[in-house]
């Protein structure tokens, strides 16, 4: 049997950490993988040379995830077709913006045996409907198409502190145990399942489920409410949260299943998602600055799209296009809130 | 049909907030439950007076529930059966010590209709056996006995920051509706469920994943740790934690369901006290300190026993007499961290 070539397909900061992890254990495995690992930069000049010269001399991802040594046998490469050249196992980690057009350049190019793992975050929603990057790239390529998410801050996870994911493989019984050799570290560890579905519904709707956390602790900093929402408010929010986005999957999905919920990609993922990063700072401060979002984003995100909002209007949509927005409590009372000039009181109030 | 009369066993922080609502939701139903609200106080002396004679006269628990007022139509009484007298619904909401004393006074002075619900915290651990608290009612007073726990910090409770509880009662079709009317207010939502023996199991267990969760936090904070713990490294535990009660559920008790985990009493109360909370705060002095629990109680809860710490010895010995301690490995971990001098790095490490 020959060995598995690796492709990774972008190189951002979360690209760069599981490029790291993916070195490593095509090393460790070299029964299983080829040695070397490509990696597709999108190539951009840093103090004046080329990212990917710099990555291939230093094997530091200087601008995406300075401060992490990658593994040696991980080459960047700024041609997506040359890094994609014969290889069997293609692991997609890029801002979904792109993930159209690289898959139109790859249609055609790929091997009979290839497969490929999606770690691109979110749902795309196009015409008032949803479809999963899984089958996007599915589709485009013809190649069975895994999902990995879970309570993953990349920063953590290039550091090595202990953390676990969840890989869905609707191929699991072939080919999980190869996903799982290609992730699985002693301080990441992987557990995989068969319902990648769920696994990209919990990373998209997380983010949602986040604002309405923020909503919460905006409210509780804030002397001038009249009620006042503590930490079993946010708990009850992270709850109900939990299972608006099982209901969502089970309402328009097919092979969600409950116990997905339970992985990392479910519950922990929402715990991180509602503890701590940018969607519930932006909308924490959304309700003690009364700024509209677009302001925010100028604000805090240097005018970059905070992704649970917008989430919530691309879900807001969906849901009203089939008149079931009541069904779907809290995550429409987060759009309300946000686009409507609903109070922040009724996150939840209204439920 | 004649009103239903209400007693409250226990006048604690918590008990006190409760009796705040059920006084308001007798008030509120009066078409179904007598005005007068009973609550037995243990009586002791607050700058010379009865505890009981400040209550009725200022309509506050000075001692245990400072600053909040209590509705007139709650009154304190220091006799057990007096305050018992009459009464068909009893709420046992008192330190588990003083149940067994507490049912063993009421045996044969309860109306044939009485019933009970359950706000005792923990599971009742003798000669390595597990009982319920609310079998225990249910067996010495012969009546059908439901349980209420959820993310309910108890000063949140009583300042009416928005929240939920779950009860669950057996007799759920019978008595779901009345246990409904008397607990639930627009800022304490209940959600009725038939699972009581989960809603016991998640308060009790919930304390020892919190220990775990301050392990991290504890790690985590310590520059000197050689491997880091982070956000993920917490989010997994408390995910494993929530997995594992509900196999001890499963495998201990009839009744369990999964459903159940998702309730507040589940996944929510276990964030809330993951997050806060002493057993969290304790357990981090534990591995920043490097002193005892001994001398962590005496220090920081003057000289009171930590909840996660015992329970997780009780469990450790309920699953040891079993041979089953590997079976649950994160309760196992975190036992043998705590009095056995393992490492709490490995509290992950190991599973």
């Amino acid at each position: 049997m020959s060995l598995h070539k690796v492709a990774i397909i972008g190189s951002g900061n979360w690209g760069s950490a599981i490029a790291k992890i993916v070195g490593e254990n095509a090393q460790k495995h070299s029964d299983l993988f080829d040695r070397q690992v490509r990696m597709w930069v999108f190539e951009e000049q840093v103090d004046g040379r080329n990212l990917t010269d710099i990555i291939n001399e230093k094997h530091e991802n200087v601008k995406y995830l300075p401060g992490v040594k990658l593994p040696e046998n991980v080459i960047a490469i700024p041609d997506l077709i040359e890094a994609c050249q014969g290889a069997d196992l293609l692991v997609f980690v890029l801002p979904h913006q792109f993930v159209h057009r690289v898959c139109t350049d790859l249609k055609g190019k790929l091997g009979k045996n290839a497969r490929a793992i999606s770690l691109i975050k979110g749902l795309a929603f196009h015409d008032n409907n949803i479809s999963l990057f899984t089958d996007e790239i599915q589709n485009t390529l013809n190649v069975p198409t895994a999902a990995l998410s879970g309570a993953n801050i990349a920063d953590e996870v290039a550091q090595e502190m202990f953390g676990e994911t969840t890989i869905g493989s609707q191929t699991y019984e072939e080919d999980g145990e190869l996903w799982f050799k290609l992730f699985n570290t002693p301080y990441f560890q992987v557990t995989v399942i068969a319902d990648s579905v769920s696994v990209q519904i919990c990373g998209a709707l997380k983010n949602v489920i986040a604002v309405g956390a923020g909503l919460c602790d905006g409210l509780n900093d804030s002397p001038s409410q009249r009620c006042r929402y503590g930490n079993n408010t946010k708990a009850a929010v992270i709850r109900r949260g939990l299972l608006e986005m099982r209901k969502f999957g089970k309402s328009f999905f097919g092979g969600v299943r409950t116990e997905t919920f339970f992985q990392s990609c479910g519950v922990a993922d929402l715990i991180t998602t509602c503890l701590g990063g940018r969607n519930r700072k932006v909308s924490e401060a959304f309700v003690n600055s009364g700024k509209s979002i677009e302001e925010l984003e100028k604000e805090m995100l240097n005018g970059q799209k905070l992704q649970g909002t917008t989430t919530a209007k691309e879900v807001h949509e969906f849901l009203k296009a089939r008149n079931m927005t009541e069904d779907f409590p809290l995550m429409t009372t987060v759009y309300r809130i946000i686009y409507d000039g609903e109070p922040p009181e009724t996150i939840v109030r209204d439920i």
